[in-house]
């Protein structure tokens, strides 16, 4: 048996980011720069006001003894336009928030700040001294031209949207998103619409896997239930070779009828491993025809687990991720786990961040058949292989699969 | 001016969950759940056996003397079927992970613990005595016929999924999804692919925001941009009183051109706020033609961050998440806080766990025109109103934004 790690990294080694592609700015949410972005202008692109106001000299607005200076209003600049004509000594002009100051103006005072005739007032008077600069968002303050903004690699998120928009990256450089193949195998599976017969469970790991997939922004597509024999599990195989990652579930483990293995020897390159891990012992992991392919063990709950553990950062690193694994906190394990962990457990739990720490609540039955252990679950509490049993209160380390993937180096490579 | 608490109240208690309707599983991941979900059935529906072994009767495994048991094997049941006979005193039958437990038989060795002669061997040892019910995984163990599995209101995450699955619900009642029309204003933005010209700015907000709503799980659809006239206004609010909820940007100031609130006024009721926070003062809320409108302030920051406040929970609640705000903990501020807040200050700040605590690290210049401030930052420091300059060190709440939202009744209502 191999450790969870020794898997890992025996996994990422062998996967490589997709091609670049370029999309649309909207499509590109969620995926990850291919190219380096440098801003080709100055943003804002020129000297703007902050306020609503008027545009004057800034010696304009010392008081001329006990009276407020009064100026002459010669005309508005709206956002959007450019004043035709300069601010010059004695005037002022109206300007509105985000309207590039008039040539002449230093400074800009905003409406509260005045007294004046109405919206169409031709005089005003500045009730306040400003300085020079006074309400002015200088071109080029959020960015300049030729300055670095968002490096290679980069995960977009809305705010990397809205900088790229501005920037006017219209379409944007992207790493591809991965097509997963989903393939279910087994006998004992029917569709999720049959009714059950004696002998048969439903199709549930495809449809968890199938969301768990886009929710990791990849392109799911289920391709159903391999029957157990040779030739069904290789009419699949050749329909999911088209795809960037294979996900099986289940016929990896060691009995008769788990013929996933041998197909993928036969096909493929095939590595298959027990893992020194609880729930989901057996997980394969090769290639077939040139495609990678992760072998999840059958059990819902080992299959759901092994997927975060495994397939996901497998699916982060062909998206172009530098993150790949989920972050761990120290937690307080309020109920404690019972049962002596032989192998490294994955326990089920809710943590809540309650009076200053992580306080994790495990999630009932542990076994890899317990679809409900999955209910509130929201982070996987690691107890160490060969420990002793974990009494309440025991601090223990969890991945919290709720949170963002972050860029710590130990992640998932600590126990 | 109102607070934000005042302002989120108000909102929300006008907000109301959009109707049920009916999608396929595999289209209701993210979905909240409008009906409960009962098991019709035990999970699993038969005794099965957790491991590839035989099926015997628990008291042939006692030693006889210093032999081990000898037991003749009848057959075979794989995963998927069942056994066409029952196991008697004296025999065992072969069986897999999965398979139904065959009538007679009250226990399961796993292969292992056993010598047999290969595949088709018709004799089996028993090297270890075991006790009854070893190795099976009893009918309804993991959710009983009658049991109550996922209450109405539930988040139909991938896990949900796989158990909707298993119970066989191949559609699944959620709220629908809310359709969101985007739509900015003002003469000063021009298109993401149109070169600069003098006065303008590109339309960066409508672009964060469709990635936003889109994150926040529900259909966004940018409208374009309204000039600043009465006739484009009212022609993009015709067309945007389609949807479930209108979010604008810009044109909700006092300016003179700021005419939103205007049109909101000839065409629905409208709330317009000066709330006591920055960035993003100015927010304006109300109904067009029963169309609810969040009105955003036009600052690209501003627009982000009154979205996360304000916006993002209207959206949950519409969808029928009983969760509406974003999770907040206590963060060190690592560099401190130099300006004086006299609103309220929402300051962008990367938060990161660090020996056991949470450290926040601000983002640079706050300025509400600054979108780089948004790079990075993965939560909102709450600076309170009124208070001193935040020097190196001190601890306040953050509002944690790449978190999946809680049910923490006081989050944001909280200062």
């Amino acid at each position: 048996m191999i450790s969870v790690e020794e898997a890992l990294s025996r996994i990422l080694a062998e996967i490589k980011a997709l091609p670049t592609v370029r999309v649309p700015l909207a499509e590109a949410a969620g995926r990850v720069l291919a190219e380096e972005v440098v801003a080709q202008e100055d943003i804002p692109p020129f000297d703007n006001s902050a306020m609503d106001g008027f545009a004057l000299l800034s010696t304009d607005s010392k008081p001329q003894g006990d009276q407020p200076p009064h100026l002459r209003v010669t005309g508005a600049v709206a956002a959007g336009y450019v004043a035709d004509h300069a601010v010059e000594a004695g005037t002022a002009m109206r300007i509105m928030t985000g309207a590039p100051v008039p040539p002449g103006a230093d400074t800009v005072i905003q409406v509260e700040l005045t007294r004046h005739g109405g919206p169409e007032s031709d005089w005003v008077e500045i009730l306040q001294e400003v300085k020079p600069g006074n309400n002015i968002r200088p071109a080029g303050e959020d960015m300049r031209c030729g300055q670095k903004i968002l490096p290679r690699g980069t995960e977009l998120g809305a705010w990397e949207i809205g900088i790229l928009a501005t920037l006017g990256w219209a379409t944007v450089p992207v790493v591809r998103q991965a097509r997963v193949a989903i393939l279910g195998t087994g006998d004992e599976i029917i569709e999720i619409d049959q009714p059950l017969a004696p002998g048969k469970i439903r199709n549930s790991n495809s449809y968890l896997l199938e969301a768990t997939v886009r929710r990791a922004g990849a392109l799911p597509e289920r391709l159903g239930v391999a029957r157990d024999t040779v030739e069904s599990l290789r009419e699949k195989f050749a329909q999911a070779m088209t795809y960037d990652l294979i996900l099986t579930s289940g016929g990896v483990s060691v009995g008769d009828f788990d013929l996933v293995k041998d197909i993928m020897a036969e096909q493929g390159q095939v590595n298959f491993w027990r893992i020194n891990m609880r729930p989901g012992k057996p997980v394969a992991f090769g290639h077939i025809g040139g495609v990678p392919l992760v072998g999840l063990p059958g059990n819902p709950v080992s299959s759901a687990v092994t997927f975060e553990l495994f397939a996901r950062p497998v699916i982060r690193k062909l998206q172009g991720h530098a993150a790949v694994f989920k972050p761990q906190v120290e937690v307080v394990v309020e109920d404690g786990i019972q049962e002596r962990a032989q192998r490294r457990h994955y326990v089920r739990a809710h943590v809540r961040w309650q009076n200053g720490k992580f306080v994790a609540r495990t999630t009932g039955n542990q076994g890899s058949h317990m679809l409900t252990s999955l209910l509130q679950a929201n982070a996987l509490v690691i107890v160490p292989e060969g420990g002793p049993e974990v009494p309440p209160g025991t601090m223990l380390k969890a991945i919290m699969l709720d949170w963002p993937e972050d860029t710590q180096e130990e992640a998932l490579a600590s126990s």
